[in-house]
This record gives structure tokens, sequence and C-alpha cells, in this order.
């Protein structure tokens, strides 16, 4: 058995080709295009490749994209005061800080950053005003992972009203977001992080298991219930060849492909679960496209409401 | 084997006496008792009981307690109006609006009314913006039925990380904000309602379990995994003789107190439970009074955050 691939390079795809003429028929309407707005402080390089993605992508879809580059000596009261800049700004529509910010700001340097941001222009859905319609099923936007992870299942027609879900992880960005919008769709949902008991046997309770906990390959079919889909939001770096061939197996043309580019990512989710599960998201190729898409439909959103 | 009874009553009253200096100490300090406002439109005979609940409870514990009653003929202007004015009194340091707002005001009343109190003045947790702080492990203020629950569980030493607890309901006020705080608590959590398939199964998992579905005598014994600690959140009317006898047995002194008063109230717990429950919260005497402790617990934490 092969666990059928949830393809989200295609999803995601499939939502830009569907933004598209939304986002051309408001620059129509409008006269501009609606505008994304990239805070990046600093030159962590992940965040670099992240934003150009984000720019590259959302400008091929229509949007206009400012990436504000500032340094990694930024104060934190420029940060502040350039998203201040940004809210008062009548042609910004969605404003997203990059993270990580620069330690250098200070431990609580992102969360007062992301207070500040208008929650209308709140694309990445950080503010807690955000979170809170979130809970309350009344947002207007949606945090873009989870988001990506629902549109990936939905579009799969994977049912998820009155499935068993399980979520690892309960990070503010993805485990705790992605387990209200699981309820929302009527899942009985559950909550699993690093004080649970038994993980593994509560994962394999899982209809749909969403894996989000940063551990390279960390679920293994242990963790899977025969037929259960496996949704894996991990990116970790593959951190040698022998990490490589450890997680892959030392034939596999990922290894090589470690070899030749000093370089790798694997998500959360260990490869011998396609043997187990009845589908799976690959990691590159999975969620990560669709937390770019949904940031772009965001964008829009943000845009037609104001 | 009969339940431990948690006993809201007694842990309500433990809480007040531990308040009740922290108030009078804030009442030395600043020249005037931290001050709750209460909204109250219409005649609902449950909210009218439920305010001089907590107008009495408030100010036996040294807070002062104003209540601004308004016809049920009151308009949606007058109500925003109404809370406007006590967002902007200095003197005002926690507002709470008494659910339901009378039909007339239209369906979306209650939220607009909630959105528009101060998140700093809101002792019921209800804002968005106090939602999301709940999300984030950063609140200031909490929800008083699910604190009250929390602390019902904490004060009786009954563990809560690491163990499954399963919350029955997912509504905005107990179910969903009860789920995160044991959440943080890190409980391996879980939320059923009523798209959940096998919902005995399911709450037959849980180590704490939590009823929070208004429906009288729902959860019985075959819900219960033997041992386990279950709190009941519902409060439903006892319909007549026969529904009385149906729950509690003919034999029962509840039949008689039924029949001596005309009305009574039944949990969403079966009595039949307390045979199978290590610990179990009685209806009335648990959460009820807890709530009303939490509501005075952010009065005071309300004024001093201000």
């Amino acid at each position: 058995m092969s666990a059928t691939k949830l393809d989200g390079v295609a999803t995601a795809a499939a939502i830009r080709a569907e933004l598209a003429p939304q986002i051309a028929a408001y620059t129509a309407r409008k006269g501009r295009a609606p505008a994304l707005h990239i805070v990046l402080v600093g030159d962590d390089p992940g965040s670099q490749v992240y934003v150009r993605n984000k720019q590259r992508t959302g400008e091929q879809t229509g949007l206009t994209v400012v990436v504000h580059r500032r340094p990694a000596t930024a104060t934190r009261e420029e940060v502040l005061s350039l998203v201040a800049g940004l809210n008062a700004d009548d042609r910004c529509d969605g404003i997203l800080v990059q993270s990580p910010l620069p330690h250098a700001l200070g431990k609580t340097a992102e969360q007062q950053v992301f207070d500040t941001i208008n929650p209308a222009k709140d694309v990445d859905c950080f503010h807690p005003e955000n979170v809170g319609r979130l809970v309350q099923g009344r947002q207007v936007l949606a945090p873009c992972t989870p988001s990506g992870v629902i549109e990936l299942l939905v579009r799969q027609q994977i049912p998820i009203a009155g499935r068993r879900a399980v979520v690892v992880g309960r990070s503010d960005i993805v485990g705790k977001p992605m387990a209200l919008l699981l309820l929302q769709r009527d899942a009985t949902v559950t909550v699993c992080h690093s004080k649970t008991e038994d993980l593994a046997a509560r994962c394999r309770e899982a209809d749909i298991l969403v894996a989000a906990i940063g551990r390279p390959a960390f679920i293994t079919a242990a963790f899977v219930k025969p037929g259960a889909v496996v949704v894996d939001v991990g990116i970790n770096p593959v951190k040698s060849h022998d990490h490589a061939v450890q997680i892959f197996g030392a034939d596999s043309p990922r290894v090589a492909a470690f070899d030749a580019k000093g370089n790798g990512i694997v998500g959360d989710v260990h490869p011998e679960v396609a043997g187990i599960a009845s589908a799976l998201s690959p990691v590159p190729g999975g969620v990560g496209p669709l937390t770019i898409a949904m940031l772009l439909k965001n964008t829009l959103t943000a845009a037609m409401a104001r």
C-alpha cells in the first residue's frame, strides 16, 4: 500500500488560479492591485528565501508586494514605527512581519510588533483580536498554514466532519489554530504535545493526523492507524549525509540530492508512513506552497473587506 | 464506590476569603473599592436571579457593584451607548453585560455589545482580543466558568498535566475556553460535540471529563471511565415530577424537593456517575458558585491592571 500524495504544489496552483482573476477584477475596479507589505528585519537566510518566495508568488498572481528591509541593528521603535506607518497607509492592504525578528530586539519584540498591526491588515492572523475571532468562528482572516491544511483536505474531498483529528503540537502559529479550524469543520479534535503520555497511541486514534512539532521524521508508522490521512507541517533541515541515510535509506534519491546540494529538508513525518497512511502530504511540496497561497488569499480578502 | 464531591461552594468560599483582604487593601490604597458594573436589559427571570447573586456576593466580598437596568424595549444604540459610557468612566473597573439580551435587539446585538466593551474591563472575557490572548497563553482576564473549573481541580489537587481531558461541548463561553485552559495546564485535550461519532467511547477515554452541553443527565455511567474525574458544568431545569423521578429515582430527596418547590435544576451528568467516577462536581453547588467567585477575582484583577 502506498498513500495518495496530498499534492500541495498542485493545490496551491489551483488556489492561485482562482485568485488571479479575482485580484485582476479588484485591480480593474480600484485602479490598483491589492498590496501586501512585508517587513523583513535582519539577514536570517531562511527568512530571505521565504520573503523572496512570497514576493515572487504574490506578484505572479497579480498583487503588489512591497518588501521593507531593515538591518539587524534596527531598533524596536523603528520597527514599530514602520508598522504604524503601514497601518495608516491607505494603499497598504496586508502587513506581514517576517518571523523571526533578530534576537537583539528582545524577547517580547515579536509579540509587541504583531500586536501593533491593524487587525484588518493582519494577513498572518497573529493579532489576538483575529485569533479570538477565529475561536468564535467569525474570522475574516485565517492563519495561513492551518487554513492551507484545510484547503488541502477539502479539495482532496477528505471528510472532516465527525472524524477524529489529532494535532501534534500546540504552537500559536500552527497547532492551536489548526485545532480550532478542524473543530469548525466538525471534527472531534485532540491536541497532543510534549507532555502527552503515550503519544504514539494517541496519534493512532486519528483519522486525520496533523504533525506540527518540528522534529525530523519523528512520526513513524507506529504513530499511524492504517488508512489514516496524515498531514506533515514540519520543515526541518537534514543535518548530514548520515542523517539523510538514517531517514530516507541509503538508496534513496533524496540522499543523493542531499549529497549534491549539501542541504535538504524533511518533515515531521517519517517516509515509512507512506506505507500505512491512506494519504500523506509530502515535504517539500505539501503544506509549504499552501501557506503562501493562503497569504495571497488573505491579502485579497483584507483588501476587499476594508 | 462513591465519588468524592468536588465542592464548589467551599472552594468558592475559599477563593472569596482570599480575595477579600486583597480587595480591602486595594480599597484602602485607592480610596475606593474595585467597581463591577452590570448591565441588565429586560426581565428574563433567570438573569434577574444571576445578577442578584453577583451583586450580593460581590458586595459581601468588598466590591462596589452597580447594576444598570434597562427595559426590554431598550434599543441597541442605548445599550451600546451605556457600555461606551462605562468604558470611559474611570471609576468603572469591570463591565458585565448579562446574557441573554432580549431577542428584540436582534441576533447580532450580543456580540456587537461584547465587542464594544473595553478589553481591559471585560471581566467575562468575551471580547475577541481577550479570547485571542487566552489562546496565546497571555490572558490577564480569563473566562469565569472555565477558570472556575480549573480552580476546582487544582485546589482538590487533581493532576491535570499529561492527563487526558475530554470537554463535551464547544461553546464560546465554556467548551472552547475550557479546552484552552486545560491545554495550558498541559492536559492532552479532546473536544467533543454534537457531530462526534461514538461520543460515549470518546468520553470514556477521559481522565478528566468536563460536561458542558446543556442536556439534563445526559452523561450516564456509560460515558465514564471508572475512576475518572467528572466536572458538571450543565445547569438545566427539571421539567416535571416525572422528569425528576426519571433522573433521581422515585425515592430521592431531590424528587421531594422538586415537588415542594415546583422547580429544580440538574446538571449534564446523571447522578449514577457518582458510583463510577473518583470525583464529581454536584449541581447545584459545583461549578456555579465558582463562576461568580472568578468574576469577582477578574474585577479585582482588572482594577489592579488598569
